[in-house]
C-alpha cells in the first residue's frame, strides 16, 4: 500500500488515523487502554534498516528504484500522536489513539500499533475483571508463561496483568525485567521427586511425632498419608522456612495433604518459624478450601496456635479468556476532509474527521459519559447544560450537566520527539485502579451490565448523518 | 523449587520427564507437534547470567551463597533430549519430548519448553484443521498480526501457521526471518483515502468508458459507483499492474466494488496485464463471492476475455480458536524409580517410568494406533500379532499384527550437543503434510471425529496398575 500511495503522488498528503475498538471484550461493559509505551518506544525507533530494504526489494522486484531511496528516508518524525494515558478505563468507538501525518507512514505504522494495543489492553482488562470479581483484600497471582503465544507473549501477559491490578507473577524474567513481585511456590512434581524420610538428613522425628498426633484429629489413618509427599514438604520448609507454602493436591488432599503439611507446621513452629500457607491445584477447590480451612481450625485450637486459623489457602487454575475482540484502526480523514467506510452494518460505521472526547463526571466523582465531538467545537463546560445524543439513534438523546469535565486525549508525540516522561509500571497501575474507581458498580459487574454511554455532541451528529446520506449507497429490495 | 532440591542433596538425582498433552484442541483427534527447533535452540543456549544472578540474590537474600555458585554452573550438557520430529501428527498421552538429566536442571527448563511447544503445537493444529477443510488446491494466508500476543506471539503464529499448511503470511518480518513467502493486498483505508479521479495524473478515460460499458451490463447507476473506489482501484492497477487485486467492500460489493474493478480490469487488459481478482471482507461471504463469479463470467463472455472467468475470490475474515488445551509435562522417574502422580480422576493419571512409543501401521500405509511401552520391553515386530490394550479400561483390548513399526523417538540433544541437523521450516512443512496423510479421514473429520487409538502393552499395563494399586487412597463412603 505505502508503494502505491508513493506511486500516486500522495506522499505528503496529511491524515488522521483513530485506533479504536467496536466491542468490550469477555461479555462486559469496559476495557482498560494498555500498551501505549510500547507504542512510544515503536515510533522513537521507528524505521526501515537496509538489511529490511534489501530484503523488501527481493520480494518487490518490479518496484520503481527511487521508492526504496524514500523509504530508506522515512521515520516517525513527521508524526503527532495524541492519546489517553495508558491504564485508563475505556469504551468501544472512542479513539484510543489519533494519529496525524503523511499518509503512507500512517499507513505503516497501524499494523504494529494494532498489535501492540489490541493484546495488552485484552490482557489488562482481563486481569481488572479478575480483581474486581476477587475484590480489593484477595492476592492473585499470574502463573501463565507455560501456556502463553511464546516467551514474548508471556512477557506482555506478565506484564499487562500487573497494570491491570494482579499482584505478582511466576515469571522470573518479568520481574526482572519489569520489577513486578515475583511469586511461586513448588509443583506436583517436586513432591513426586520425594519417596522416603530417610532421604532427608536433618531431624524428621520431630514431624513424625506431630503427624501421629495430628492423625487421629483430622480422621485419618496414619498409614494414609504418603511419605514422599511429607518428606517434600519438610524439604521446602528447610529451604524456606520463612515463606513455606504447600501444593496440597498431588495425592489426596484430605487423606495425604493437609495433615502433612500441618505437621510440617506445628515441627516449624517449634524452631520459631510460621508456615504461610497451602495451595490447592485440583479438584472441587471450593469443598477442598473448607476442608482445609476446618483442619486449620481444629489443629489451631487443640494446640493454642490461633495463627494457624489465618493461613492462607492459594488456589491455582486455569485462566480462560472467554473472547477476544479485536481492536480496528481506520483512516478518518485525509487532508482536511473527513472520509468514512460505509457499511449496510450500522455498528460497523467509522465515527468521521478529526474528533475530541471529554470525559464527564457527575458530583460524586463517577463518570456519567464520554463524549465525542469534532475538533473544531467548543469543550463543554462545567455546570452548563448540554445536549447529548446516541451516534446513529435518532430518539436517544439526552441533556447533562457535568460538575466535572476531563479531556481524555494527552500529546505524546510530536517534534519527532516524546512530549511526555514515561509512566512507570507502577504508576500505570495505580491510573487503572483509580481510572476503574470512577465507574459505577453496574457497569463493572458480571452478569448483565449496564453499558456505559459514548455519546456524540448534536453537531458531531448531524456532520455524521450528512456524510452518511450523501455518500450511502441506496438498497433495491426485489 | 531448585533450591530446595539443592538444599536436599538431590544436584545429582537422576530424572526423567515426559512432555505430553491431555486433550486434542478445537475437538479434533489429532494434533501436529511443533516448536521442537525452538526447544533445541534453548538446551544449546541455557544458562544463568550474571546479571540474572544479581537479580535472583536481590529477590531470594537468604538463599545458602553456595547456591549461587551451583545456579552459575548449570547447562545442559548433562541432559539428553528424545523427541518425536517436529510436523508430525501426536496424539494425547503420548510423550513428544523425553528428557532425561539432573532433577533440578530438568525442573528449570520446564517452563520454557512448555511454552515453547504448546502455542506452537496449537498454532500448527488449526493450520493443519484449517488445511484438511479448505483441501489442497485452496491458498491460504495468515493475515493476524494485529491480533496476536504482541510482536514475537505474532511472529510463532506465522510460523507454525506455515509448518501447519499455509501457503504465505501477510506478516513482512515472517518472510524475512524464516522465507515464508508474503501476501497481501491493500485494506479498506487504501480506498478511502481517494475521492476523485482528478486525483491521478495518468490516462482515466479507458477506465471510465469501460465503466460506462459495464454497468448496465451488471444492472448498476452509473452514479452508484464510488469514484474515490474506482480511483484507489486505478492507483493499485498503477503499481502493482502484474498483481492487483482490489477489496470490494469498503461501499457496496455489487453496486460499487464489482463493476469498479472490473472497469479496471478491462483497461488494464488493454494495456497487456491482467488483474488477478479481488478480496471480500465483510458480509455474506459466500452469497457475495457468487454474486462476483457471476459478475466475472457475464463481462467475460461479453467481452470475450475467458480468462476473466478464472479470476481468484479471496475471502478474509477472522480466525476463531475454539479452544486452548495446554500441554503438561510430568515429573515420571527419578533415579530408576517410577513415579506417579495419584488423582481420583483416571484422565489425569500419568504414566509412569521411561517409556518408548511406537507408530503401527497397516498394509495400505495408514497409522493404525500407537503403541507405548516400557523401554526394558522388546520393540514390537512387523507380521508378529500383539496384544494391546486401552491404558485404563481393563475390557478394552484387542491384537493388532502391524505391516510397519516406526519408533517415534529420535534422539536430538546428548554430550552437550545436537545430535540431528536443525530440518529448514519447508521440511518440518513437507513432514506435517506427509504425516497428516497417514490418518484415517475419519479421524480427521471436523464433526465427530474417531479418536485415535493409543495403546499400552500388557506388560506396562499391569505395571502401571500396580503401581496403582500400591499408592492410591483408598476413598471411603459416608
Amino acid at each position: 500500500m505505502a508503494y502505491a500511495y508513493w506511486k500516486s503522488g500522495k506522499m505528503e498528503d496529511k491524515a488522521v488515523f483513530d485506533l479504536f475498538f467496536r466491542k468490550n471484550p469477555f461479555k462486559g461493559e469496559f476495557a482498560i487502554f494498555a500498551g501505549l509505551s510500547e507504542c512510544l518506544k515503536f515510533l522513537s525507533n521507528f524505521r526501515f534498516s537496509d538489511s529490511d530494504i534489501n530484503y523488501l526489494k527481493q520480494i518487490l522486484p518490479h518496484v520503481d528504484p527511487q521508492f526504496w531511496e524514500y523509504l530508506s528516508g522515512l521515520d516517525a518524525s513527521q508524526v503527532t500522536m495524541s492519546a489517553i494515558p495508558e491504564g485508563y478505563v475505556v469504551f468501544p468507538k472512542v479513539p484510543l489513539i489519533r494519529l496525524e501525518g503523511p499518509l503512507p507512514v500512517i499507513q505503516l505504522l497501524e499494523t504494529t500499533l494494532l498489535n501492540l494495543v489490541n493484546y495488552a489492553s485484552l490482557v489488562a482488562t482481563n486481569a481488572a475483571r479478575f480483581r474486581i470479581t476477587a475484590g480489593e483484600s484477595v492476592q492473585l497471582l499470574e502463573f501463565g508463561l507455560r501456556r502463553a503465544q511464546g516467551p514474548d507473549g508471556g512477557l506482555s501477559a506478565s506484564k499487562y496483568c500487573y497494570i491491570g491490578g494482579f499482584d505478582g507473577t511466576s515469571n522470573v524474567l518479568a520481574g526482572k525485567l519489569f520489577g513486578i513481585p515475583v511469586r511461586g511456590t513448588h509443583a506436583h512434581a517436586f513432591v513426586n521427586s520425594f519417596s522416603s524420610l530417610d532421604e532427608i538428613k536433618g531431624n524428621v522425628e520431630l514431624t513424625k511425632s506431630y503427624l501421629n498426633k495430628i492423625s487421629p484429629i483430622l480422621n485419618v489413618l496414619e498409614n494414609e498419608t504418603n511419605e514422599g509427599e511429607l518428606t517434600a514438604f519438610l524439604s521446602y520448609a528447610f529451604a524456606f522456612p520463612t515463606s513455606c507454602l504447600c501444593l496440597l493436591d498431588t495425592y489426596s488432599v484430605i487423606k495425604s495433604g493437609l495433615p502433612n503439611f500441618l505437621a510440617v507446621a506445628l515441627a516449624l513452629n517449634d524452631y520459631g518459624y510460621r508456615v504461610i500457607g497451602v495451595r490447592l491445584d485440583s479438584g472441587d477447590l471450593a469443598y477442598l478450601s473448607r476442608k482445609c480451612r476446618e483442619g486449620f481450625n481444629l489443629i489451631a485450637d487443640k494446640f493454642g496456635l490461633p495463627w494457624i486459623k489465618q493461613l492462607i489457602i492459594v488456589a491455582s487454575n486455569d485462566i480462560n479468556e472467554d473472547t477476544l475482540r479485536s481492536l480496528k484502526e481506520q483512516l478518518v480523514e485525509v487532508n482536511g476532509e473527513p472520509r468514512m467506510k460505509l457499511s449496510e452494518d450500522v455498528e460497523k460505521i467509522n465515527l468521521p474527521g478529526k474528533k475530541n472526547v471529554f470525559r464527564l463526571y457527575s458530583e460524586d466523582g463517577l463518570a456519567i459519559l464520554d463524549l465525542i465531538q469534532l475538533c473544531t467545537e467548543k469543550p463543554p463546560a462545567v455546570g452548563k447544560k448540554i445536549l447529548v445524543r446516541h451516534p446513529f439513534n435518532e430518539s436517544k438523546r439526552a441533556y447533562v450537566c457535568p460538575h466535572k469535565v476531563e479531556l481524555l486525549y494527552t500529546d505524546y508525540w510530536g517534534d519527532n520527539c516524546l512530549m511526555q516522561s514515561f509512566s512507570t509500571l507502577q504508576e500505570t497501575k495505580q491510573i487503572a485502579s483509580d481510572s476503574l474507581k470512577t465507574l459505577r458498580q453496574d457497569i463493572k459487574r458480571e452478569l448483565n451490565p449496564t453499558p456505559y454511554k459514548v455519546s456524540v455532541t448534536n453537531e458531531m451528529y448531524h456532520f455524521l448523518h450528512d456524510l452518511w446520506l450523501k455518500h450511502a449507497p441506496i438498497g433495491e429490495l426485489s
